[in-house]
């Protein structure tokens, strides 16, 4: 990724028109092209079936739904401790919603009554200071990458350990 | 996060005995209330419900099972450009075996027949090349942020233009 930019950035009058329906992924294939990069060093794999999103989009868009649902247990978890009527109200509007699509959930919760509007708006707040300020990001990306090491490892481990016991028998 | 860190850092002989059940939020608490944080900057917000994990960790398995469907997506598209009955089996084999658990689904592959054995230790280098070169992980975090304002914007928007219908009428 690095190299990619300083590739750019040494090249700035650069001026390429790109294919009209090319994805994200291709547009930046040729452009890496025509700047002369090293390919086993910058190139990237093809992912289809994203058409014009990428797949960090598409995770970015799980990951805002999943900060919805934590900023939720958040908002619960303080009301518990203070303000028992808002709670009782906030868990008996969350038996009956689905927590699935975080927007829908706040859209719903705002038009149920004025209180609940109070609420939605408080959970829109959480979510947004908790993705921008508590959710350790270095960290996700520490635990993805030891999560893939550690289970390539361990399907392997267990495959060599099954076959080796059929072949004992 | 760097406050927290540099004031661990100033108190290297800290010794605390952490309580037995305490999740990695709280213990982080009572680290932070002992070495003496300014609250306003330091504080995280307390996420109840993920136990002994994280919201990180929680996030991060989600991503490892995503990592994995891009792999497959990736490798169907190599495989359709040059080796056709590789393609159709891997096809054959995804229509009836789910791919929500990405591990799942590598361990029956492997153990289909040495040929799908081969497709799944494929799938398996390229989710560990892509979660580690391709994925552009800075982007996640900044299209993740844009999302939550975008929505929350676009939630408070919708819901004033509604209200002002209401009175309207």
């Amino acid at each position: 990724m690095e190299c990619c930019l300083a590739s750019l950035l040494r090249a700035p009058s650069l001026s390429i028109v790109l294919p009209g329906k090319s994805s994200r992924r291709s547009s930046s294939l040729h452009l890496r092209q025509l700047v002369g990069f090293h390919p086993s060093r910058c190139q990237k794999m093809f992912v289809p079936g994203f058409g014009e999103a990428s797949p960090e989009a598409k995770a970015a868009a799980n990951l805002h739904h999943f900060f919805t649902f934590v900023a939720i247990k958040i908002v619960l978890s303080q009301l518990q401790s203070y303000n028992r009527e808002a709670y009782e109200e906030l868990m008996e509007f969350v038996s009956r919603n689905s927590l699935n699509d975080g927007d829908q959930f706040c859209r719903r919760l705002m038009r149920e009554s004025p209180r609940h509007k109070g609420l939605a708006l408080r959970i829109m707040e959480v979510r947004s200071a908790y993705s921008k300020r508590d959710f350790e990001w270095d960290n996700l990306q520490m635990l993805a990458h030891k999560m893939v090491d550690e289970s390539n490892t361990r399907l392997m481990r267990d495959y060599v350990k099954e076959t080796s016991h059929i072949e004992d028998n």
